[in-house]
């Protein structure tokens, strides 16, 4: 959802096409949290979003274009987390703690739209294609999170491969997680793969 | 490409249907080396397949099809270099050689078409949205892999992160040979983002 500037004030036909906007988010998201993303239709989602189809398209290319309609978003917030750590070093440890934080944010608290979309992307076996590209904003998201914290003006290659890694235990704690019955907590899980990650480099 | 069966042999019209395939992979493969892969028209690959446009589409869906009719080969070969790896443990620092390997028989020695579409793929900038999928097809074969060697009929979690974490070493290792004129081979480059990797693990 692109965000108004709070320098220009909207128009009202601005305004209306983003309350549009935000009630098709808010029925598509509705109808794949309910029936599942790939039972779900165009048609099914622009009923209940009370719009035409051709309204539907005139925001979206696609049914699969809602699920990332908060992607940057999702990756920003990743980085917010990253960005307010205690732990400063470059670090896979000192990455645990802020994407625990945000997993659980993401898959606990989840309340805005793009909370519940970035959750329903990372958790649905048949969307793992998809996931890949929340996986490569995010990695980006940090990589540039953390080269801003260097004196270098380029993206270092530690940097790239850090944002990666933690990118890698993040997912595969999210999976771990809706794959089966699990009693561990989601921030839990996420330290954990942060880790077994460590344990598997040193051991 | 599909594998032809060698316990039924093949009529003379699979025999032509794949020699066909072959000769557009072949093509398209020419094309978006010499000239790009946005650049190329499907029509351009045709025409120096010498065939038709509809016998294009009989073969692939679109041309971003071409870039991964090869995928699963690549997957398995990946997954092959792990298996007949030395060191048996399952940790990065074991999976750093038979990666490395894996880097210098796909950039250095590709010789194969399978080899080259990957190559492209992973090293073209534009294609990065693209390359995830290699990357995801690389995961799963060597996730497998490493729950074979287990007495554990499912696949542990410490398996998927370590297949996950090692993966993000070779993609990092791939991009930065690609971005910038390196003299280090692709095989020391790999190497050296195992050890990164374990290095930000632990200090």
């Amino acid at each position: 959802m692109s965000t108004p500037s709070t320098t220009t004030p909207m128009s009202q036909r601005d305004k209306n096409r983003a309350r549009t906007r935000r009630d098709i988010e808010t029925a598509a998201l509705e109808m794949f949290e309910t029936q599942g993303y790939h039972a779900t239709t165009v048609d099914q989602i622009t009923r209940l979003a009370g719009c035409s189809n051709a309204t539907f398209f005139r925001h979206f290319r696609s049914k699969e274009d809602v699920l990332f309609a908060n992607d940057d978003a999702a990756a920003r917030e990743l980085a917010r987390f990253v960005d307010e750590r205690v732990d400063r070093a470059h670090t896979l440890g000192a990455l645990a703690e802020p994407f625990a934080a945000y997993a659980t944010s993401l898959l606990v608290e989840a309340t805005s739209d793009a909370q519940r979309l970035t959750r329903l992307v990372m958790t649905t076996p048949d969307l793992e294609a998809r996931s890949l590209r929340m996986r490569l904003k995010w990695e980006h998201a940090v990589s540039r999170t953390l080269a801003s914290e260097s004196d270098s003006d380029r993206t270092s290659f530690d940097d790239v491969l850090l944002a990666s890694l933690a990118v890698s235990c993040l997912s595969t704690a999210l999976w771990r997680w809706q794959e089966v019955d699990i009693s561990d907590d989601v921030g839990t899980l996420t330290k954990a793969a942060f880790e077994s990650a460590v344990r598997l480099g040193s051991r």
